[in-house]
């Protein structure tokens, strides 16, 4: 298992520059790294001052260097697909289609780059994954399909099961089935799925800020800070781990207070193509996590704490109209289970204190 | 039907805040102009000095602005879904599911944001739309869905209704429709479906310059010039037209040349919150579009020309695997549907002349 680095901030703050530096400083002091980049423009290339090919290409010793390419990533997925198609159906039907021919629509290009981080982290071959994102919204988006996919097939799941939809197609469900496929198959099967397996096992992954974690970049400008700080309360909708905060070309202690408890690094300007001062400069990355946990459910006192920084009170929508408690903000809704004693119980009370939302069941 | 708008640049090279001066100079001259922005981070908001809604709401005269958020506007997309559940299905199933719980997966903000670009395009309250998009990748998908999804729909209808399995599930296609469903409806009605009809309308907007044009942003740094250029090539995929290159904070004519035949404005650098000179810098916007079309087929001479400025030959593959002519570029696929005499047929020759791969037939 390899240990997923990411950086979030502003466009124009700097955070390929520092994806650079993170893969460059992790390489020299030993580990493997692989930089993956989600950007297909050329702005990659020019700031390695090397071309990031469709596949892992080594750069430096024990760095390898790839950019992102949907057009082919699909392709090869399509592959997969029509082999299980083949193993499942008993007369494929989309053997005709050839990846080479499928469009990007958007929403792929995120899940083909989470399912590229998937194969690397799990090959053993790397120590450390740099993931440079095209935009923060971007790469928070990515990182909630674990989360987002397992609560839409959970809700939907049971919808469907329980309507008279579902029971009206029930009968029909074991005679096309076994008309076009080679196995026996139920409905029940659903949560059996390998897709089911993936989406929890990236759920546990990214549960654990020592396999997944992320980085605010800034620089000194007040948009920029504003921005990181946004970003940094996303991840928590997200459930990914933030560590701490990197200013780029700037001495501003200042910042220490507004982003506790994560850790400040200050990144002097980079002259010319010397990286070293920045890679000096750069946080150890490697070692535990010390970020808060984004949900801790507390069943004996009946509560549950949300770490929610970089938001007011007014920002942050909790809502309670579906099975679960449903949390908004910053763009994104967070729908969080409650275990067996609290499910289904009414909110009693929420207040905002220290960056966290606690909620009373 | 109002003209939108929208740039494409690297981020950090002044998007929006080039965004911000046109809709500033747009209502200056009288156009009644929305500004959208697909950035729910607090950046615009620092940017313009005052908080972007997420319903248009007046910022200065004939301009209102308006925040995109998306887990709102899934919320009340969702009641749309629900009225044609309730219109056509016997026995709603997903009344039970709330809006105020859905998730956002990657992807979903795209098609809001298209949604409702399409939306306010037809409500006739504005002559111009400002579109200023997250990152320049997001914006190209977004403008490629109606393209995309046309043709995964005519790619797999056809390839579904020829194969075993389409033949083998057309008999429960009957009763199961007849059961769940209020209205008579068979598969073969899934051209006439009213999605099918914003498609082609969005194909038909996209199409027309005078609709829906880019300019591209780039500052004097020369990765972003790079990023311009790659992004120039991309829209071409896309098929939406871009009119323009505005360099953000520099003079530089030496660019008119590398970017022709793109009219080139220059913008001074901001001082303070002064807007006007960055208003007066920027182009007309109004007006007749001069810019190539992206696509031209001359059935006579049996040539398919594609302009494709800021790739080289090599960057671009051109196959054939499906029935259509597939052109990937920056990252990028489009499936070129060719009319009756020249459909089916085999490329004879390709080369690239002038920014045009010319494909002869």
């Amino acid at each position: 298992m390899a240990l997923i680095l990411t950086f979030l901030g502003k466009g124009g703050s700097g955070c390929s520059t520092v994806a650079i530096a993170t893969a460059k400083k992790l390489a020299t002091t030993g580990s493997r790294v692989l930089f993956l980049s989600q950007d297909s423009s050329p702005v990659l290339n020019h700031l390695w001052g090397t071309t990031l090919e469709a596949v892992p290409t080594e750069i430096e010793p024990n760095l390898k260097g790839m950019a992102l390419k949907s057009a082919q990533l699909i392709s090869q997925r399509w592959e997969d697909v029509k082999e299980l198609e083949a193993k499942y159906l008993r007369s494929p039907t989309i053997k005709n289609v050839y990846g080479q021919e499928l469009g990007i629509l958007p929403g792929m290009d995120g899940a083909l780059a989470l399912d590229t981080l998937r194969e690397y982290e799990q090959s053993k071959d790397y120590d450390v994954i740099v993931y440079d994102g095209d935009s923060a919204l971007n790469t928070l988006r990515m990182f909630s399909i674990p989360e987002m996919m397992s609560w839409y097939v959970r809700r939907f799941q049971k919808v469907l099961t329980e309507s008279d939809v579902g029971k009206t197609l029930a009968p029909f469900v074991q005679p096309i089935t076994s008309a076009i496929l080679n196995v026996s198959w139920s409905a029940d099967d659903l949560n059996d799925t390998p897709a089911n397996d993936i989406l929890q096992s990236g759920k546990a992954a990214l549960a654990d800020g020592n396999r997944v974690a992320a980085y605010l970049v800034t620089t000194e400008d007040e948009t920029a800070i504003a921005a990181a700080k946004y970003y940094w309360g996303g991840a928590q909708q997200v459930g990914l781990s933030v560590r701490g905060i990197i200013v780029n070309q700037g001495q501003t202690n200042a910042l220490a207070n507004e982003f506790e408890p994560l850790n400040l690094s200050s990144l002097p300007k980079m002259g010319g193509h010397d990286w070293q001062p920045l890679m000096d400069a750069l946080p150890q990355f490697l070692g535990d996590s010390q970020a808060p946990k984004p949900v801790t459910i507390d069943v004996a006192n009946r509560q549950v704490k949300v770490f929610l920084p970089g938001f007011e009170k007014k920002q942050v929508k909790l809502t309670q109209y579906g099975p679960e408690l449903t949390i908004e903000a910053g763009d994104q809704r967070r729908n969080i289970e409650l275990p067996s004693p609290l499910a289904g119980q009414s909110v009693k009370g929420a207040k905002f204190q220290n960056n966290y939302l606690i909620v009373s069941l």
